[in-house]
């Protein structure tokens, strides 16, 4: 069996784990768990769901130290930016026991038996119920929030589904302890093994996904990842959804009269939302189209300044560090520029320098409006707005577009060019950077292909809809209902013979 | 350009008509002239996509006399039913205009700017918005319903979708007739053409879905045809969701007390469900477990006396006659005898007999238990409850289960079977049959695969939401926003930091 390695990106130093990849005899031990804590978990209801959340939030908080710690040593990020990221998972989790208490995401909905312009119609009930154990991979860049106590995990378990997580290559050690944490609160439950698993190595990855107790699979990562789960998926009888969140450029458009108005504040806040983190979040501004104007320079000017006094960043692994700098250099032969990149000591580790490229509208080829993961940013200087549409039209779909206006912008402008982000993105950003996702009721974070499969979403409330199904029940006796759907129930909102009832207070 | 024929089930005549396959240029028009019509349906708001709704269900119901006799010539099926099935046609319509005026479906969520645990949360607002042209296979079984005038057509206009459908070949001049009605509706309201459009012939079909300007594809058909179009959508570059609703065998199963209790009440009703409308209902019951005891023999002799006495069938095609034959002829191959099949005139149609087979619990191969379209039912005889969960578990997954319960039956055994179903179909019926589905907002009409792909519903209120796709706005001016994310809007249901605000009286 092959020894799980963990490597420090800081130094490049490599160490064998404890660990070893999942062989099939193991995976079906855990996929029997998983579908046996699919019955416990149905069995705590909504509110015993909600309590199993918290609890999970409070051990994570618990363990801070000790998995914050793991995930500096496997990812390079920082204390802080990890510090605040293992509390985004608490609060992922916290936010998940808050929709559990509130069931509206259950979708009920009762139609009594009636007259109908087809003759009589018969008693019909709908609700949302779990599709049963899932499969979720782990992100490289986010060891918490998008990885074993990320979002997906709280969204499956709130919706009632185990989850087995492939755990990153990157952060092994992270991924346990992770685990770890979350078994411990299910422990003090008197929970079952098998709530959550770990599985480990890339074909172990690919079973998962054919395994017929696994009833849907979430993904953030590489569209390459995703063809090889989705290959993985085409060789079952039945298709299981994949929910991928893959790759995204994020157009950021800075209007003239922005530039002018804030040039200095706009070169801050891009600087920052480009390189924080290393540049490694889906949603980090790839493309800043900016005007060819005096405004436009003072901006460019600043920002070339930020980034020229910066300092390297270490990357998470020896992959994303070479993919980063064989994408640069094939921007850099597609004719884009090197506005501003400083000279780092790159160390033994995975360190580089963030690089600011420039091109004019013309040279925005589709080679230059592609993701590159890693801090790098290319600058689209235009002249005039009437250009922006086709360009922005060009840049490949994304999870955001981000519109800075000034105080004197025409509106029918910005009109016309939110319909064209909104056409190819998810999110509009007004005024600001599409980093820093707030986890909330209304977020969203999809976007049409390949930023996501555009209907779902893997951050905010409505992202636990993956793992549920509709089911109806037909003229049903009281008694085998489920209790949000009886009569006497009024504990959630409801949809009763096609009007809303909200929740009794 | 290859003429599109028309054909009568009923004495086999085949006609050309004056319509041609669609071609590659005629597509590109259809194609153009629908991303013009998401703009004027789009700029109609949720209202003024309902008149528009309410105003086609007017114009169906105004050629009524002219589709229903269209749709008689090229099915077979009775004009009792197809009568029925215009009601039905024009009901969805109407339904999902109450949809669009309650508002609820756009999920409206706002989530004002706020402290959180993360720090300062930007203003978040969310809500559904159209996904652009959709592609619809309509379905040979309901030339109205599941067709040109169908629900996914009601439901992708209501989005906002323009509608391009794949006529379907047993019925071109119905389909061409529904359009029509349709097209009138929408003139009469100043829309533009590409509202909805059809193509004719297979290729046709493919080209649709590879088209970039259509955001999503629905079928009703067969697991081939589905394979067909998701391979045609896997050539493009941006794959496109396909909902897909494909075979269903809906056991039903009888228990001992129910068989003694009401025998020969359960055989009428299992007779008219299994032989209405020549079998052609995806919700068809094709399996009936009943017991091997003296209520369930006398069941059974009257469903046989019922079967014997029964006359033919038109179909609605050759190739579902020919289906229907070799099907037959493969289930008594693999075991199951005949129990009934009265002697028909076939003439010179697509006229069959209907067939009722009979199989032991052991009998019930994997062959025996996968869908044969048309009247056919297999009765599975079997002894004692405790063998139906492994029988049940080894039928494909379906769209309905049914169960029939007598006075005394055991709530343990009801309650380990509804288990059993539930894992397995979308629908669970009780005491009654899964045919004549109820339109209204708690249907679901979906299963696990194949069945449908489990999270989506072709019938019922929420299956506008196959055609609708989130988009978040952040910090965005209010003059920028949809008005159902205006603070001040309160005619819609909306979710309010977190707390769910009913629709102002």
């Amino acid at each position: 069996m092959n020894v799980v390695i963990t490597v420090d990106p800081r130094d490049g130093q490599r160490r064998a784990t404890d660990l070893t990849e999942t062989d099939e005899s193991r995976l079906e031990v855990i996929a029997g768990q998983a579908s046996r804590a699919a019955q416990w978990l149905a069995a705590r209801g909504r509110l015993g769901r909600a309590e199993l959340l918290d609890a999970i939030a409070a051990s994570l908080e618990a363990h801070r130290v000790d998995l914050v710690a793991a995930a500096e040593a496997e990812t390079g990020l920082s204390h802080a930016r990890l510090d605040g990221e293992l509390t985004r998972a608490a609060v992922q989790f916290r936010m998940f026991g808050e929709v559990l208490r509130d069931g509206a995401y259950v979708e009920a909905a009762i139609d009594h038996a009636a007259d109908t312009p087809l003759g009589p119609g018969p008693d019909v009930r709908r609700m949302l119920v779990p599709l049963g154990p899932v499969a979720v991979f782990g992100a490289s860049n986010f060891p918490f929030a998008f990885s074993v106590a990320g979002g997906d995990t709280a969204a499956a378990l709130a919706a009632g589904c185990p989850t087995i997580l492939k755990a990153h290559p990157s952060h092994p050690l992270t991924s346990q302890a992770s685990a770890a944490a979350i078994e411990s609160a299910v422990r003090d439950l008197g929970g079952p093994e098998g709530v959550v698993a770990l599985v480990y190595g890339e074909q172990a990855g690919r079973s998962l996904v054919r395994h017929p107790a696994v009833r849907a699979a979430a993904l953030t990562g590489s569209v390459g990842a995703a063809r090889a789960i989705q290959a993985a998926i085409d060789e079952r009888p039945d298709p299981i959804p994949l929910y991928a969140e893959l790759s995204s450029v994020n157009p950021i458009v800075i209007l003239s009269d922005a530039a002018a108005a804030r040039g200095e504040q706009i070169a801050e806040g891009l600087f920052g939302s480009f390189t924080s983190s290393g540049g490694q979040l889906c949603t980090k501004p790839g493309l800043a189209f900016i005007p060819s104007d005096p405004g436009g320079d003072r901006l460019v000017d600043a920002l070339r300044a930020r980034v020229d006094s910066s300092g390297g960043t270490v990357l998470l692994n020896e992959r994303i560090r070479d993919a980063y700098e064989n994408r640069a250099t094939e921007f850099e032969r597609a004719g884009a520029r090197v506005s501003a990149r400083p000279q780092v000591d790159r160390g033994a580790g995975f360190t580089v320098a963030p690089t600011l490229l420039e091109v004019g509208l013309s040279g925005l080829t589709a080679e230059i409006a592609d993701e590159c993961f890693g801090p790098l940013l290319v600058v689209v200087r235009y002249d005039g707005d009437a250009d922006l549409d086709a360009a922005l039209a060009a840049v490949p779909p994304s999870l955001t577009g981000s519109l800075h206006r000034g105080p004197n912008d025409d509106a029918d402008v910005v009109r016309r060019l939110v319909d064209v982000l909104a056409a190819r993105a998810g999110r509009i950003v007004f005024d600001g950077y599409p980093t820093g996702v707030r986890v909330s009721w209304a977020q969203h974070h999809g976007g049409p292909w390949p930023s996501t499969n555009a209907v779902h979403t893997s951050v905010g409330a409505t992202s636990i809809r993956r793992f549920l199904r509709p089911l109806a029940w037909q003229d049903a006796p009281a008694w085998v209902l489920p209790e949000e759907l009886r009569d006497e129930y009024t504990a959630i909102p409801r949809r009763v013979d096609g009007r809303l009832a909200p929740a009794a207070e």
